[in-house]
């Protein structure tokens, strides 16, 4: 039989126990963050219609897109007549199920709608370090408000949970608009339709610097264009003020939601002219996240106030955000953040025969809130101590023959050495950390 | 533009927040039990290289598995070549990646080593009322141990977090053994090569009782052998002693499982003899958990020493089982248990020039820890008082110019209706629930 591969496919992992624990405890902390700023839990399902994922022009999520199979006589029929192959997808973000979600369920909702999901999506790209073909998602919408509170709300909601997360360095928000750069770009004379290039453009900024972008943008339209462009978009892009003229109210919801986010937290938000954030959705206010330790982003969001229109429904105003837990975790792991927690004993397993008493010990501990790693099988001491070193328990339980006779267990210091003799009865207390 | 579908596809789920609020608190409070038994949370991704799903046959498998197209030039040259057109898969359950990923990790963890993974799975299968296409799985597996202690631990593990979800009426395990089955199999004349069918027809019992299944034992291997079958399997299939004579180790294996089981909860395993679980990599023990108030089973489980040799591995004793959480939270679903709780307040916005003084009392209140929703916009607070009780908030809290003058709030009891002032720093107090 030949071998078959032990390692997950390109782009996917595995993730050993300490991994996992810290995956577990900054996710549970960001959950907690959004449940304590009044955002509910939602959850789809991961495989959409693959017409959902597509939308209307297909063209650049297509490409995006893991797509299954038709099974069965479907995928036959298919394959005979020469049709569509597949059926179904997976999803590649949690905000285009939200709008398909809403505009199933809004009406039993409340209103407006503070929804927070946390879940995987999957992306067909090209892996590469750091970038992955499935990863996690928290993300935080606010669906039925044109308030800029929402923003301030949103932006508010994942400073905290970087910081309950554990992050020691507090990411600061970058917030632009898509009204105010559009003013901006047809001020410097780029004709509407070279908008999406301009924004692609622009969008490398961070990775390839001024002169690669101005080339860019002077290739595009001209070089009367790209020196416009350049004068109020790169030279000062944290300006605000000097821009607000040729979109005065897009500017006047930036100033707001600065205003608000500053209010609570000084100095973690900032405009900046030529933040683009890729998706095509978004209509006004657009922000993200980013560490000084970290290139890139570790998250953002927006205001997409016609992405339900898809699904029929009426436009409706929303916003949201998203945290890419990847790449916090990345930072999490740099910052050095301890390694799982051991359970607070490990009993011991002295014979086969004394297996009852050792199981029993292990469950009234567990009774009493301890976590108890029971060894699972029996065999040397030596042994079972180094299982209980490897699993970073805090003390081990010896229940042998002569300590059962009497009632007693002996409970070894995993620090220090030291043993001593405990009733059975008042193990916990011996178990007790500190 | 046509319309796209909202509902997600075929067998495919949205959850709402009450719904998911469950499933969220069910999920922790197993992953809680699972860590206080000494089980590691480990995780792999959801997609696996397609050799490793369908495993050496292929067949039986292979009908579940959703697959993944191939992408780009890959799948560009499988068409023309008419060559295989997928290469990924979504796993369909948790236990064969966690052999794949102890054969690639094992030397790096505790031995023996104790896993709990918690996720999603797929299957390709007809969807039907309570039968899902996408579910959740909650598994605790034991590797490198052959101590009938594994069984134990595990079968309380699981006994422990059907308690600590919140079932009010525990399960009973089931246990019965393989070996033992083949053993009575053999000895009831039945030729091995017929062992799977037979065992594809007891496994039908509960669904199509005794007389459909002794016709498919006729069937299969003649009336004399299905007489000898429905004596010492279907007449009294809880009876151990009576058949433990023609497999007395493998018995023996049963009775101390059983009686460890028992020793924690009195009552709560018992054998039968026509317990098959389905699936072929089962080697020993197998075990599942059965409610009075529910047809199938809430999960199960079993020995499978030999499945690491797949990936190249030498065989390793292993045993595991599975949560199935859609049952589970069916069960509790008809339990009736509690909606999802509401924030401790919400606090309403009076107008725009005063939201940031609303956002600072919502920031204060969070950060002494309440879950505080902030009404994500402004408008009359009759609507506002309307969302509050949408949310189930226990108080709404009301900051106009009057108040915020005098420095202080409005509280508003949303059970009783009764109003208070309360200076602004104290408010934290006036929310403190009961």
């Amino acid at each position: 039989m030949s071998q078959l591969p032990t390692a997950p496919p390109s782009g996917f992992r595995d993730f050993l126990p300490a991994s996992c624990a810290m995956r577990a405890r900054a996710a549970e902390a960001i959950a907690q963050v959004y449940r304590r700023f009044g955002f509910q839990q939602i959850a789809t399902s991961a495989v959409e219609d693959l017409p959902v994922l597509l939308g209307k022009g297909g063209g650049e999520n297509e490409k995006l897109i893991f797509k299954l199979m038709k099974r069965g006589a479907q995928l036959e029929e298919a394959k005979t007549s020469g049709g569509e192959l597949a059926d179904l997808g997976l999803r590649f973000d949690l905000t285009l199920p939200l709008a398909r979600y809403y505009c199933r369920h809004g009406s039993t909702l409340p209103h407006p709608f503070k929804a927070f999901q946390m879940g995987a999506v999957w992306r067909a790209e090209r892996a590469q370090k750091g970038r992955y073909r499935e990863f996690h998602q928290c993300d935080a919408d606010i669906i039925g408000s044109d308030s800029p509170l929402c923003e301030a709300e949103i932006i508010s909601a994942l400073l905290t949970a970087f910081e309950a997360a554990g992050l020691r360095e507090a990411p600061q928000a970058v917030v632009n608009d898509r009204e105010l750069l559009q003013a901006v770009l047809s001020e410097a004379g780029l004709p509407a339709e070279k908008t999406a290039a301009a924004c692609v453009a622009l969008d490398k900024l961070d990775k390839t610097g001024v002169e690669a972008v101005r080339g860019e943008l002077e290739a595009l339209s001209g070089s009367e264009v790209a020196r416009r462009l350049e004068e109020l978009l790169l030279s000062k892009p944290g300006d605000l003020e000097r821009l607000s003229r040729f979109q005065p109210q897009a500017a006047a919801r930036v100033r707001e939601i600065l205003s608000l986010v500053n209010g609570l937290r000084a100095d973690s938000a900032v405009f900046s002219a030529t933040l683009i954030r890729g998706f095509d959705y978004y209509t006004g206010p657009v922000f993200e996240f980013r560490s000084p330790r970290l290139s890139g982003s570790l998250g953002g969001g927006g205001r997409y106030d016609r992405l339900t229109e898809k699904f029929g429904g009426q436009p409706i105003p929303a916003c949201g955000a998203s945290i890419g837990f990847e790449r916090l975790l990345l930072l999490l792991e740099q910052e050095g953040l301890e390694t799982a927690p051991g359970p607070d004993a490990v009993v011991t397993v002295f014979s086969e025969q004394l297996r009852a008493a050792s199981l029993k010990a292990a469950a009234a501990l567990r009774h009493a809130g301890y976590a108890i790693d029971l060894y699972p099988g029996a065999g040397k001491l030596k042994k079972q101590f180094q299982y209980a070193d490897a699993k970073k328990a805090a003390y081990a339980v010896v229940i042998g023959p002569d300590e059962l006779a009497a009632g007693q267990a002996t409970v070894k210091d995993l620090a220090t050495g030291k043993e001593r003799s405990v009733a059975l009865d008042s193990l916990a207390e011996a178990v007790k950390k500190g």
